[in-house]
């Protein structure tokens, strides 16, 4: 969590980009190269570094194409390591297994990829995820209120206390954070509940998708949910890497976002 | 799931195969090898094929080696469609995502590897499992209640109309299964669960995971959930992958799990 802190306040900037490296959506020019995914990354990690506190691949993306998917995330991984080692790297991979096998999952994100942190799916509780939570060098960032249309499915089961995502922002705040190490994931396009998540998690920072494409909005979002220190992550993906320039993208939502919240330092 | 219940009534055996192979647990001679989880896995194949009604390797042994075990996973499935057609494959990812990400998993474990079946994590909900649901060659494996010990959390979260898990059996059956291509995940060690998971979804196939290590008993399974076509698929890994002989405890395990439920043909 220090790294993103350090982060945040260095470049004064709550935007995470979103490494959604499409094959199909790739420029022409990078699909003729040998390593197209890491080759596009490298133009837009050069491209936005100066503007974000976070890149976040999602792993669906590269294992897509297989083997050499995951090679490319891995070369894109190194490439950060060299070149940006203070930008928080957050792997989007949900997983959520039991024990012995998120053991697993764990080594091959933070061990082998080399990532910060992870994005985790809370169905299986707390104890499945220990081999996660356990690593307090590493961020686990679980799914609480999604962004997707049909979130609200078994989200918004209503318990005895609470909805079933409530219930999971409150067990994440009172018992798995035991060492400042977790964050929850929160959609934009729910500011309503993002508001509520701040009211169960007041110092917990959230990693909030959904702006742009998915149709969540910036103020609402920051009016919602941030706080003193920052507070949310602001991801966007297709919105800032498929654009012509986007070091301009990237640039001008870092400053839309800066407009409804003056970080300190800003 | 007509190859499912083609090779359940040939080889007369609900027995599923975990193929876990996680490298620290190998013989030594496989390590040895230039590729050394394909070989191993080979080897299980050759030994229990005769046994079995499904593989089901869970993909988390193989990420925890990067591109190298990923590589090996798509040899062995290519190994599987060479020599064992007939035989059902499931890859235990547990994915779950937006609809969007989830078209790219869906690509990676159906078309790339080549699974006839994923076991999905229902949180987000059908909406955003769309891509894999509306496969109808394939099939859905659904987690309901899980097999860990901790799956109480948020799975037993009572609602207005029974448990969370309960919810999402309903769900399953009355809307999201409008292809006859869904299947739930069902812990063996939850006999009492898996009996009122009979009750809901009545001649659905559940996916049984939990049995030998995790201390779930055949007997008991078979007891609650067993249908008349079968019904279930019992899942062993460790129990038999690392035996001295895996050929010989496969075909125990079979031959105990038919001693509670005679088999149509046996």
């Amino acid at each position: 969590m220090k790294k993103l802190l350090n982060r945040v306040r260095k470049c004064n900037s709550l935007l995470c980009v979103g490494l959604d490296s499409e094959t199909s959506k790739l420029p022409k020019k990078f699909l003729k190269t040998k390593h197209p995914q890491y080759e596009f990354n490298k133009w837009i990690i050069d491209e936005t570094n100066k503007f974000v506190c976070a890149y976040k691949p999602n792993v669906a993306f590269y294992e897509s194409r297989g083997d050499r998917g995951i090679r490319e995330l891995k070369m894109t991984m190194e490439y950060l390591k060299r070149q940006h080692n203070n930008i928080f790297t957050i792997c989007d991979a949900k997983r959520g297994d039991v024990g012995n096998t998120s053991q697993n999952y764990a080594e091959a994100i933070f061990d082998w990829l080399g990532f910060d942190a992870v994005t985790l799916n809370p169905y299986l509780g707390a104890e499945a995820l220990e081999p996660f939570l356990n690593r307090k060098d590493k961020v686990s960032i679980i799914l609480c209120r999604t962004s997707n249309p049909g979130a609200g499915e078994f989200q918004d089961l209503r318990t005895s206390r609470g909805k079933v995502w409530e219930r999971i922002a409150w067990n994440v705040v009172t018992s798995w954070d035991k060492d400042g190490n977790c964050m929850l994931v929160i959609g934009a396009t729910y500011p309503k509940e993002l508001k509520r998540a701040r009211a169960i998690a007041k110092n917990m920072w959230f990693l909030v998708p959904g702006i742009g494409a998915q149709g969540g909005s910036i103020k609402e979002a920051m009016k919602a949910g941030a706080t003193k220190e920052g507070g949310l992550i602001i991801n966007s993906a297709r919105n800032i890497i498929f654009e012509k320039t986007p070091g301009d993208a990237a640039r001008r939502l870092k400053e839309e976002i800066n407009s409804f919240y003056p970080l300190p330092g800003s």
